[in-house]
């Protein structure tokens, strides 16, 4: 077989696990061949690829980023960008491409397997919003990274007697907060899928030190929101260049937490630090496994699915099904959390 | 209620997160009150326990080992053992006893459990050889601290030109091996699951310096033994006390590959540093869902059963049908690692 | 003896191992008494205090934080504080007080020295801007936890073409940036003690896109300011309490950078995170060794000096020399960074 | 210039950073040239290297190992060795050498300076234990891998009740030891400076459990050894294929307390674990300052020098003088680390 792949979207630990993984398997055990496409879809639509063989791949397992470049261009960007996918495919006689990336890649993925292209896609996401699975790698390293940072926060927070608001990623969910505020032992965590009560988020820090306690750490995720009549939250501004500038969730938490609790509050905003970097020994076996999987699934030609993992197990599961919702963390996993405030 | 907690058998990290959030759940949320056994069932069978209250369990959700200490005591190891439990029970008022242990614990937990004492058992093993539950906690903490060392031995092997044989945890099965040896990209994968034969691995590891690699790592689970008739296998010698002093695996392949492969090899023997220290956050995370599932079981008087992963659900399942059978690496899983070969 | 202790000022890694060390060398080797003082000089001024034995000091040697809290209240803040001081002392029969702290710290303690008092300083700081020392424990860790994250972010910057100016911390001098920096391989590196003109640093990272590369890391401490004339500098503006709140230098070297080069330019603020947890084995040692000698110290009489490394040995060295002036990097030790850029 | 470097001897983490350094010096700063020899010296005696540029060293700063190999070759190996170097420095126009490499390699650099030719030594060594210099990069690493090993089976060694004797690298000197010993707060700390009578010892570790503790921690240098007539000490026996293997003396350690103390004691051996993978912050920095130093030095023309850290200055010192004698822990420096037993 000939095998395309890219990976594509924002950056992931496991990334260049998942491609050494597709090259051992097609290339060593297989005998395939494979090609990788620069920067994600845009080296698949402007046919900027080289070939990948077990050289290309050797001592990228542990490293962070993707030796294949990635960027956000989207086949649908393009008027005729399916029509140049599918003839670039063919041009190269591709029997097989895998795309790695998170909902927006995979449903671009979709898209061009629903135009016919075979497709096997490679879910990523350091998020751990992607349905149909039960976690993707890159999670657990973003995890990992936040909980080494709220271990050493808490021992600073605690000796200088402060609230710390510490924003971890997540625009559309909680993920990342709900498992590294339950490993840290966060005294709160604040979700997007459940829009925070100022007034609850004070009194519940507030018990804290009225039970003699003399800091407290909040967890919260970037794209928490207060619910609806809560509490002013600020617009964006616009900088000198008059581009909109955002004042993000933890500081403004932070300006109103310090305001009514009369306790000094800082925010720490963990950033790009999250997506970055040798990933954990879990998303190395996932996206290994995943990577393997993926050929598999080439050479069975089940197309228009992509690898999941159900338990212990790699199942290939629709991709159409896998890109209709975003999986938000359910009111019972954040009922669990509750026992660490 | 009223519920006693116990934690048996060897090291591994995360039991004081379960400690700790069996605390938080049945004091903080349910009212309940709780007492630590020290030293597992030795404890229990002498009535040495102590309570447990919030500020017991302040600050131990990061830290290894078990502030309650260990033990390898059974109650079936006394004759009337059985009986003694089942009185300091009734003596003590306990409703509910949280054991969380390993094969031998959560047997002896079913023992107690068919004698009629109200048992909800809390699996734990770094070895990852329970069944019935996807995972435990310690096992990914386990998996993290090889997948470090192994990192680190590389840069050394490949600069030097040595095969390095890395003997890892796993007495009956491999699941360290495997995992830690995909995560750090082994070259040969050693498990109990399936004897080796040491031409079979001589030429698998000869392989790669014919095509002009200059190092090998070799990673083997510490019970793995070769086929019958394969290689002759040295039998413990007596130290200067007449105790048996056994050489391990590790120490054997590497005196037969530096013979057969005329390259300097070198074992290197992780031991007990797999079993302490700091939980990773995947394994803070699962020890605190499962104290928090414990105390909500017996509150449910759901006895006679432990604590599961099935997915990302956490489950009741019997603990009659956990201690049936070791939980071993099936072939296929074996089979997904020759890809990295 | 009779000695006190106390910490003062920001958190440190590497206090706890001083507390320990005191007390281990004083109580276990020579037969001293050790209180320790809550909450720095408060707990002297207000005589808040408690025993320290070798049970208290269990434990803690490699956690972050400090045991005896910490705040910023200096004797020199009360008319009587000197006085005050004094007068616990002398209740207390103190035959000699250790202060750990920084530059504030040291100021305090060499004023209420030079009333008399019998003090030996320890000098604490993650920023390593206190003279007469080689280096003092804390930045250490410091500069490992910001090259930890910036070897994280570099793979992120590289992956996806972006401009990250990572802020780090050092108000008056550069130190954590100059060695972090240097640890990483940042493509810039920008220090309060030499302004930056936005134009040659706007030239400097261009010059890397103009030779192919695609992405740069700029690491800036936060104290760095532009050079008069060079850019203008955003005024910090109230929140809606009216508190005042500052844009950091690394929002506006991103906003100035993303305009004048035309890339996406991100920053990264890496906040508290770099002045907790636990120390590195180095700053371990460096904590452990100055604890003991300034026990020794006491024992010799030899007041108003504080420990300070000099080459690989300890010496005590005058307060008064010490706290005069800030250590800043000099210009040559600037020049060798310059080639990592 | 025309520079040639070579990393020779045992692996040390920062040797890929000196080479970047000097690279980065000599070619972007100065427009010299540079080319690696291959395997240390063989690369110089067989004419066996590889040009250096700026693309040859990205990446590698952080990285283990060192990309131009490494052996045990020394010149003197052979009878014409110096004279081999000599004519392959001339045919190939250098006008230095930096041979980066321990005790031996720079005994052979002194050699190969004395016979002439342009030579500037970098010193490295896991051991700590080459003289003229505070400290060598290398040795940092080492000893923060020892300690986060350390602090691992601590929490293990306490849960479980155990003796536990961890065995450290340091053939000659106890630095390694030492410094992970203090940082980790082990009960007791043996190097081979100073032989250990094995009746004190016991009663040491003994005196622990006297005072109620349950376990205990001893470091050990692999290369300790017992006082004359303290202990019979093993000698080494026979492998299969008749090679000498020795039992090291952590393992011989642990028979003789176990039986001396009638507690359960365990060897654990650190090995190459040590001396591999990325190196911490301090000794990257490290490197890259000996490797730009390096480079000035040749082209001042200080020759038969090497580098040196003295307090924080990097100064130039004679070969003849560094190669010498060893550097062992002093009495006094012994002394501080007894404050931990």
């Amino acid at each position: 077989m000939r095998i395309g792949v890219l990976t594509s979207g924002g950056d992931c630990p496991g990334l260049n696990a998942v491609i050494r993984s597709v090259v051992h398997r097609a290339v060593a055990d297989r005998g395939d061949e494979v090609i990788g496409f620069h920067d994600g879809w845009r080296g698949l639509l402007e046919c900027d690829y080289r070939k990948l063989d077990l050289d290309a791949v050797g001592g990228i397992l542990a490293r962070g980023g993707t030796i294949l470049g990635s960027s956000r261009v989207q086949p649908a960007h393009l008027r005729d960008g399916v029509e140049r996918a599918r003839g670039h495919v063919s041009d190269l006689g591709l029997d097989a491409i895998i795309p790695i990336g998170g909902e927006g890649t995979l449903k671009a993925a979709n898209l061009l397997s629903e135009a016919g292209l075979p497709i096997v896609g490679v879910p990523k996401t350091i998020d751990n919003d992607i349905a149909s699975t039960d976690v993707t790698f890159g999670f657990d390293t973003a995890v990992g990274v936040a909980t080494d940072a709220l271990d050493r926060l808490k021992t600073t927070a605690e000796s200088h007697q402060r609230v710390l608001i510490v924003e971890v990623m997540g625009r559309h969910t909680g993920w990342i907060a709900l498992h590294s505020g339950m490993a840290a032992g966060a005294h709160a965590i604040v979700v997007p899928e459940r829009p925070f009560d100022i007034d609850e988020l004070t009194a519940l820090v507030g018990q804290r030190f009225s039970a003699g306690k003399k800091f407290a750490i909040v967890v919260v995720a970037e794209g928490a929101k207060p619910r609806a009549g809560s509490m002013e939250f600020a617009q964006g501004t616009r900088d000198v260049y008059g581009h909109e500038r955002f004042t993000g969730v933890a500081t403004q938490l932070s300006i109103e937490l310090e305001h009514r609790l009369g306790k000094e509050a800082r925010p720490v905003i963990l950033g790009h630090v999250q997506r970055g970097g040798t990933p954990t020994a879990y998303d190395r076996v996932l996206a290994t496994r995943f990577g393997w999987h993926a050929v598999e699934a080439a050479h069975r030609g089940e197309f228009g699915m992509m690898t999941a993992l159900h338990g212990t197990d790699i199942r290939m599961v629709p991709l159409a099904a896998a890109v209709e919702t975003l999986k938000t963390v359910p009111a019972e996993r954040y009922a669990e959390a509750e026992c660490v405030l």
